[in-house]
């Protein structure tokens, strides 16, 4: 990252971070500061630019960054609980501090003004220092509000539950899943984006640091190697068991399918979530030893794809749309595709994972899927149309989470202020 | 990975990864379909180039790609143990057979001639697939021998126990260490580099898979971003402390230093050893909560630099020698320094790691560290030397292993040919 700013942050000297944080710091100096600060009004040059691992993605606009932006190479997931006794002050000002520093970040700076060098000798560092000379590297960090943000155990613990979307609950089980406390649910969501792992990794270390005292970093995941594209341009990528995933996804520059399958529409309420998504986690293990035993021509009827080219087995190529009577009754595209769904569609945006290996020396690896929809209802269609996916002989969901995604911030302002303020 | 060849590899046709393995079929099948299959005569076309992720490096030569190569971006480090029961002729079929695969990933190419799709539909495919289309990435696999590959519990399982080199010994208890058995020692190492960590994460499960019944994956580990430089060229990269790491590292191109430091002199011995290393892994976890709770200013007294250029407290730029008395006598620079160790220098090639967060919400995060030196004591001093090393409250070495890295391979052998054969 480059170096501290010119600018100096007005009002915002602190004894590390503090509780009151960041931004709320800012905000009490008066809102002069945030725009001296470089939240507000700045002119995101590197954004412009796009290729190459220095391009720069606007953390500020109408949606928020990390959904339809080109999927980057590597994937740091963090989710987050909110502390004993934290009331709604400390969510806000825990939004706005995420906020500020997410907004810097994406620029390529570090976490604030002085940075991991500028401030005092005396102090710790705000930024820890790990991307400093490393460019911004493609890096989004989206934030998401989990179903006990708005209520857990019946308590509403931040003043919201009145404001909860009506389509946000923990998702239905599913047949054959077998779900991992450490990797599932939770109150706040980041998903992390990057094409540089060490600005991902960077980026969740930094965020958890702001969250200090108010929320506490309950899991985590590091994914890599893209599955799904969502650009006509990005080569299709291959999962673990070595086929293209996500030819037929929702792509960036289909405005139209985005507005039908991805943002919630106004309509839908609540109002505070108009342009944003809902998210769906599921860590998905591959028992890749076992697939790795299957015959090609039943690792293919399974899929409905050839391997090598990922043409459907109806023939054609890669792009060529499926004919569904074609293929196995009970093959991954054809039990996924829209028509055999109502239409639904989703946006896919997962990664791979390996995280070491098992006692007995297998390797801990598969999916981690990611999904944008504007409706949960559309994944639990799609995923109860997969309880008879020939696939599942050969993965379990371990992990699992939704989160309501809301719209971009305003420049100056800061995620959730629709929600929250 | 670029499909298969156009050469079909006579005599290697096999239903699935049998015990006897891809090689050994070709041995069997006379000498001449090796060179057919591929592994003898080729020209290395790609591996001219460098630069960019479709740079390739020869698996053949003097000594073993992956020491001196320009560290990549990507680590996957897997260790194995061999299985019950087997001789000495299967870890020799095993030497072959992964000397084989691995000289074909470093072409970017699949694991055999007919690789993920060019085989029968009816069998399971030699290769795993997930890297197809991907280029060589700059993929480096470089295998090493434990100590207890020639002797376990006294036992010598391979006929080797009298070619063990005198210094091949586990290394000694070092103060403060806390070693997990789940990341230490094992009979057989492969350290797998690559730009690229789907293609690394895919030479690590092929090579297991082709071990199959043969050895065990017993722990493995994933890094990223590199944490030293081999080439000048290269800028130096920063650990989880946010600090730049291996300033001094030994150079590629630095022939005496290396002669001097790193390669295994004949006079040494054993023979088969000359040309080759000792690998030293150290899996350091940092306590990087804590560490980012120091003030700067004692930051930089424990590692003898300034976190922002990197230049040695003593003054000047990164690359001024330090003035070691003018430093913190236990600060890291001072007592790593050549000078504070009768001149012992190691070529460090080490990666920063993150496994995810423990149940307090901290990340696991740390140094995978890996050093190539001629002499395992040149580590043993310098690791006694550390021993005082203000930076030690702030980590805790959990895994440790050591391993004899015999010399490269000459085309149409394989590696560890001159301990085996």
């Amino acid at each position: 990252m480059g170096g501290t700013e010119d600018t100096p942050e007005v009002g915002a000297e602190h004894a590390g971070l503090s509780r009151r944080g960041l931004l709320g710091l800012a905000i009490g100096g008066g809102a002069a500061a945030i725009a001296a600060g470089g939240v507000g009004g700045y002119a995101l040059a590197a954004a412009q630019r796009s290729g190459g691992s220095d391009e720069a993605f606007a953390f500020f606009g109408a949606h928020q960054a990390g959904i339809v932006t080109p999927v980057q190479e590597h994937l740091h997931f963090a989710v987050f609980d909110m502390m004993p006794r934290m009331r709604k002050n400390d969510l806000v000002e825990l939004m706005q501090d995420w906020s500020y520093a997410a907004a810097r970040m994406a620029r390529g700076l570090e976490v604030s003004a002085t940075g991991a060098v500028g401030g005092s000798p005396e102090s710790p560092p705000d930024d820890t220092g790990e991307a400093l000379g490393l460019p911004a590297s493609g890096l989004t960090v989206t934030f998401g509000f989990g179903p006990t943000l708005f209520e857990r155990d019946g308590e509403d613990r931040f003043g919201i539950r009145d404001r909860r979307p009506a389509a946000l609950q923990r998702l239905p089980p599913f047949l054959g899943e077998d779900l991992v406390p450490g990797s599932s649910d939770g109150d706040l969501c980041i998903q992390v984006c990057a094409n540089d792992p060490q600005v991902a990794v960077h980026a969740v270390r930094n965020l958890s640091r702001i969250a200090f005292g108010r929320a506490r970093l309950r899991w985590s995941q590091l994914g890599f190697g893209k599955t799904s594209r969502t650009t006509a341009d990005q080569q299709t990528p291959r999962n673990l068991f070595g086929f293209k995933d996500g030819t037929a996804n929702i792509l960036a520059d289909d405005k139209a399918a985005l507005d039908d399958h991805v943002w919630v529409p106004a309509a839908d309420g609540p109002g505070w979530l108009a342009g944003g998504s809902y998210l769906v986690a599921r860590k998905i293990a591959m028992l890749i030893e076992t697939w790795d035993r299957v015959r090609l021509a039943e690792q293919q009827r399974i899929f409905g794809r050839d391997k090598g080219e990922g043409a459907p087995l109806s023939g054609g190529t890669e792009e060529t749309e499926p004919q569904l009577s074609r293929l196995d009754a009970d093959s991954h595209v054809r039990l996924a595709h829209p028509d055999t769904n109502g239409g639904v569609r989703i946006l896919r945006r997962g990664f791979n994972y390996v995280d070491g290996n098992n006692e007995l020396g297998r390797l801990d690896a598969g999916l981690f899927f990611l999904a944008y929809q504007r409706d949960p209802a559309h994944f639990v269609t799609l995923q109860k149309r997969l309880s008879t996916d020939l696939m599942n002989e050969y993965v379990k969901h371990v992990g699992s989470g939704i989160w309501a995604i809301p719209p971009g911030a305003a420049e100056g302002s800061y995620v959730g202020a629709g929600l929250l303020s």
